[in-house]
């Protein structure tokens, strides 16, 4: 029964996510019981949708519930086992939560898989093998369905959605634009991503100067957007979509800290004949298999080199965390455990 | 060569329509070219989407030419023919304008359309069983496509997509509401309609009201939306949407007058997966025959009984058409000519 160090929601953020909202608790791991696994978490994921669970609030996900570990995908080894399917060593992905051991109930269906590390780091199965990437495969491949020759566009292109957005969409042959903040990113964006182009948001105070900047970067506009973080830049890609244009909506984090964030000009929506689409990928499991084996091959040949921030230790989970909202972070944030 | 009255744009509107903006112009119909038919129109169809046209800004439609005349939909009556496929006497569907009279090139792909009106009535080819119709059946059926039981919701209720998207809706077995300005009209979509409930949009000042009423009306949420209005009516619905729901944008009807509306509070497209889509039905043409077909037995059949509002003589054209704009119609929109 090894010591246990939790980060729990102490209380709900009025306005911005602030450190104390979070607490660290210490607690031992409870005895297993038949059928559970004891998992000791190598790294945990931050992710921007967290964020949405802290409010209590009607949304896609369950609030986080006061006083408890907050959740979130995590990477590990069995250390202990008492079921069959698992043993001791195994290399495992689950939704430990922001803690260093999670004890799984491993026959429920979906909580934990056993993954492969012969090619694939373990933290990228946090990352461009895993929820993120994945995400981004869907968005692309099942709602905006790009055409060879198609111009993508995606906001927030240097974290892990982004690189695995930018792999995908120039392995189908599409002139791929990303928006990120500030120079060192979009740099990266382009020299290590792959990006065509990378357009930094933050050089720009109005939506007419980013719309401006994406007519440059896009001079045959944009027939797909994929949507990380509303406000502004929505604003500015609407206005160069093409007709037919599709947009995946999977993220409007400019607009998770209190004040909704309005779309001031929606009429573009039927002037332009868009799609809009919002999902969240957890309710597409049958396209999971399809997509990490086309993301794994990615990593494993090289092709999707995507970087990593990482946090060393849980107490420093919470910082990393608001670090990653305010986009401190370069490419996937983790939290490093062992 | 008959004299012919017609109305042109005289001048774009800055912010509201106004009846300056229009001017009556005398001439006379050109002779015929060979392959031309010469139509006198007994109908003139006014739709939303005329306003649109008058501004000079990037939509779908080029805008309308200053100087000529007024674009739109007409039915009437062959009087003259060089073509040999329509004789004197053949009753047409057209885009014909603004006029009384109309040459036109009847060898051109779907510029002139002969209609059979046995059963259907001439004028229904500009509502019901026309351009509103398909609009209708377009939006429903292939980008909402209910289910028996969901909730169907559209503003702009008792108008004449609003009058077909009802039928439609019932005919497969949807609870069916609508939104309309004032009682009388929401007491005519329920009773002559076959709406299942009619929510009278001017008995709430803001979206907070307008979604309790809907919250009400549709007790198991909304599945499908079918877009007239935009601004408040949007804001509201969106907060009853449920997961996965389809918007089926065909008009924001409340922005056309200068200053876009804005949409507040984009982020339920997230929260509430939804798929929001704006089309314009003339760009599915391939889908005409099937819906007409469904539109024409349904008034055929009396179980589409749309009324009509009709303006008498083309000098009446321009102050009916800025009363539909301010909802003063009841029913399709119609000038009558002869």
């Amino acid at each position: 029964m090894p010591r246990n160090q939790q980060i729990h929601l102490n209380n709900r953020p009025d306005g911005e996510a602030v450190a104390s909202n979070f607490k660290l608790v210490a607690s031992e791991t409870p005895p297993l019981q038949d059928g559970q696994v004891l998992v000791r978490h190598h790294f945990l994921s931050l992710d921007p949708y967290m964020r949405g669970r802290m409010n209590d609030a009607k949304s896609y996900a369950m609030p986080q519930a006061l006083g408890e570990t907050m959740g979130g995908g995590t990477v590990g080894e069995v250390v202990e086992s008492k079921n069959e399917r698992f043993a001791v060593g195994d290399k495992v992905v689950g939704m430990g939560g922001w803690q260093e051991y999670s004890v799984v109930d491993a026959n429920q269906v979906g909580a934990l898989r056993k993954v492969d590390t012969t090619h694939v780091p373990l933290s990228a199965y946090l990352g461009a093998v895993g929820m993120p990437g994945v995400t981004a495969w869907y968005g692309l491949v099942k709602i905006i369905a790009p055409q060879a020759g198609d111009t993508m566009v995606i906001s927030a292109a240097t974290g892990a959605v982004g690189s695995a957005f930018a792999a995908l969409s120039k392995a189908r042959g599409c002139h791929t634009v990303g928006i990120a903040g500030g120079p060192k990113k979009c740099k990266y964006a382009v020299e290590e991503l792959g990006y065509d182009a990378c357009i930094d948001y933050k050089t720009h105070t109005d939506a007419a100067s980013l719309a401006k900047a994406l007519k440059d970067a896009c001079p045959k506009g944009i027939d797909g957007y994929f949507e990380n973080v509303g406000g502004m830049v929505l604003d500015a890609v609407l206005t160069r979509m093409n007709a037919f244009g599709r947009i995946a909506v999977c993220g409007m984090i400019a607009g998770y800290d209190g004040a909704p964030l309005p779309l001031t000009y929606p009429a573009l929506i039927l002037v332009n004949r868009l799609k809009v689409q919002g999902f969240i990928v957890s309710e597409h499991m049958e396209i999971w298999p399809e997509a990490l084996k086309e993301l794994g091959t990615q990593v494993a040949t090289g092709k999707l080199k995507p970087r990593e921030s990482i946090a060393l230790g849980i107490k420093a989970a919470p910082e990393a965390f608001l670090g990653l909202l305010k986009g401190r972070n370069f490419g996937k944030q983790l939290v490093k455990l062992v």
